[in-house]
């Protein structure tokens, strides 16, 4: 499959792998960020990051999920599907993410399960785990998301 | 308790709810939002998202949990005592936020924590829900957070 062919949900196999390519994260960056949508000491306030153990300023959480599903988003895998998504399990911010830090994205399909009454769609359950440079994971989460079928099976109509 | 004292873990009860004020999401803060964080075309392209069932454009949903995450913070119910959070879950989309619309978001602390192994914080888990003007509930997740004891329990300490 060439990285022209859409992907739909019946082009999914459980286990399949994906990685997606870097970006590294600026302290401006950061510091932006945190001012829009997360204003927490330890990711505005160097001094404060150091004072309260966290040995410099981090990125927000919310940050490293945001850049990390964009970089995902960005290898075109699902993009032709996607109908939404229904939420988030488990979102485990697992190391800090620093300025200067690099990450990309890795996930893996855990369950794939065909809707019974919608036959025109799936729900595909896939594990996302973000990585820095020195290949520590530093988040992950569980997401579903429903995808189109790019074909019907008649059972699946008659199932209605 | 005044807006001016700060709250610290020992501070909150299980079943304590608090409320935050509203903001309403423009069409051009929804479209920026998509663009740099979710562009799928339902966040990005009125034609699309109608096409798509979704009846017009809709925010991301990420952009949905990071306002309703801002404005909770804005009320300073937390600030002072947050040491970062390890991570959330049940994270769920539940009806769309259109532009125009305003929410506001709502919390119940569900559970508190002392932690054994470094007496001076706690996990607070407060289940987290995001209303629209219509006090429709458009999202909802579960969040731990470590917080700040503002004070020690001398068995705390001797579990040490």
């Amino acid at each position: 499959m060439t990285a022209e062919t859409p992907r739909y949900f019946d082009d999914f196999e459980v286990g399949q792998r994906f990685k997606s390519r870097g970006a590294t994260l600026s302290e401006a960056q950061i510091l932006d960020f945190a001012w829009q949508y997360d204003p927490q000491p330890f990711h505005l306030d160097k001094e404060a990051a150091a004072h309260w153990g966290y040995d410099g300023l981090i990125a927000s959480g919310f940050q490293t999920l945001l850049v990390g599903f964009r970089l995902f988003f960005q290898e075109n895998i699902w993009t032709a599907a996607s109908l939404g998504s229904p939420g988030m399990d488990e979102v485990r911010w697992l190391l800090p993410v620093r300025p200067g830090d690099t990450i990309h994205t890795e996930a893996e399909v855990m369950e794939a399960r065909a809707s019974r009454s919608k036959p025109d769609r799936g729900i595909l359950k896939m594990r996302y785990e973000i990585y820095n440079q020195r290949g520590e994971m530093v988040m992950s989460f569980i997401a579903n998301k429903i995808f189109r079928r790019n074909r019907l099976e008649p059972e699946e109509t008659a199932e209605n």
